[in-house]
């Protein structure tokens, strides 16, 4: 199933909606229900894409590729590296990337992130599974000068816009070997397969569910591989991956 | 005003209510509203107090006082450090914190946090406080030796249980010379002033909104001063703050 979260143009209210062969049918409640059809139906020219789930939080792993720890001549961690990117990050498919005055290096980082369907707390990795609602792209916007000078990477990939989500959540996917790749202006930068992700979605899920509890709609941010690079004004990335399609967003200033 | 959350007891719908001499005055709607009084009230062995405020992050600052810098060896930063706790790891007055079995070593840190009024975005310091509604008691608790091993705070600050907030939040307060202290087990252990802050209130709202917009009921924490410790099994950790009372959360394993 795919389920996006829309408006229908003209209207002001966010709605729910599976897309099946093209046509997005609006569902009654949220993306965690039964997925009710309202009746009410639209093709891809009659909606706008929202950010298809709202965390609570944003779980990101740092250097969770062999070949980007390499790229940024960091080691690899011994257990699954996390930080936070704040909700007020995130935006939709389309909105733009403001690139902040303070910083002089913005790069994209392509990224499988995972949605959560149920409170997960001290998950098992072989029953992880059980609690991802599907699988969504995700860029993780990182201003690299700050993230070098503040040590802490929290003002570098906390701000506004820096958390582009989307286009749909896809739930029948094996997040096992799902290509990865970024593309910037057309051309691509980023190339690879979840199959070289270092902590894999069921021990990160097992991870960070012994830390913190993961609610409905919170998302884990699987990790970048090589070939992150910086976005310019003016700039359109696309992060894509198999089986759930292409998040593009524009770069303005 | 003093504004809390609270369930009466044997309810279990969380209020909102004002206390006036020792009196819960139960209000309508949320404590961003007008406060109109529902007419029912209660004394403090009525109620059980909750974390007084639902934030969508919690933004905490590292290093922010002097002597705490000095006790851990680490240089003041030049700009403020910014981290995030997630807000799954909030609990209110009187919550257990859980000592993870992960960790050897967990301290308590005592904390003034800012509560957010309204949505604050590019806000100068001149009018910073007229987006606060008030202030509360935080304890950072903190994993000091996942901190260490991390270089990401996020692991660390971000247990469940690991950000007590309470007991009220004070709306009429002035921030900038307030004594702060942390009491174990009756023992002062830290005792310090905002008026050593590296970074002040208005100084930080400045900061953090040019990063990321601040939204109702999110957190600032100004930092911990000089005297953090460890917390044992069985402990109780109380977090007082010069007009706005103690915060008091027994350990547990």
């Amino acid at each position: 199933m795919r389920l996006i979260r829309f408006k229908p143009k003209g209207e002001t209210d966010v709605r729910v909606g599976v897309v099946e062969n093209e046509t997005v049918y609006e569902v009654a409640g949220d993306i965690f229900g039964p997925c009710e059809k309202t009746g009410r139906s639209f093709n891809q020219g009659q909606i706008t894409l929202e950010a298809p789930c709202v965390p609570t939080k944003v779980v990101c792993l740092g250097l969770n590729y062999k070949d980007h720890a390499e790229e940024v001549n960091a080691d690899l961690p011994e257990e699954p590296l996390i930080f936070l990117k704040p909700p007020s990050s995130i935006i939709g498919p389309g909105a733009p990337i403001i690139y902040p005055p303070q910083s002089k290096r913005v790069d994209y980082e392509a990224e499988l992130a995972v949605v959560i369907e149920k409170k997960a707390s001290h998950v098992s990795s072989a029953e992880a599974l059980d609690y991802v609602l599907g699988y969504t792209c995700l860029n993780d916007v990182s201003a690299r000068d700050f993230q070098q000078k503040d040590g802490q990477w929290t003002r570098a990939k906390g701000f506004d816009t820096f958390c582009p989500i989307g286009p749909a959540i896809e739930t029948d996917l094996d997040p096992s070997d799902l290509t990865v790749e970024a593309w910037l202006n057309g051309e691509r930068k980023q190339a690879s397969s979840t199959v070289h992700l270092v902590f894999d979605v069921k021990c990160l899920i097992e991870h960070i569910s012994g830390i913190m509890a993961l609610l409905p709609g919170d998302i884990i941010s699987t990790g970048t591989p090589s070939g992150v690079g910086p976005l310019e004004d003016g700039d359109e990335i696309e992060i894509r991956i198999q089986g759930i399609g292409g998040l593009i967003n524009p770069v303005a200033r």
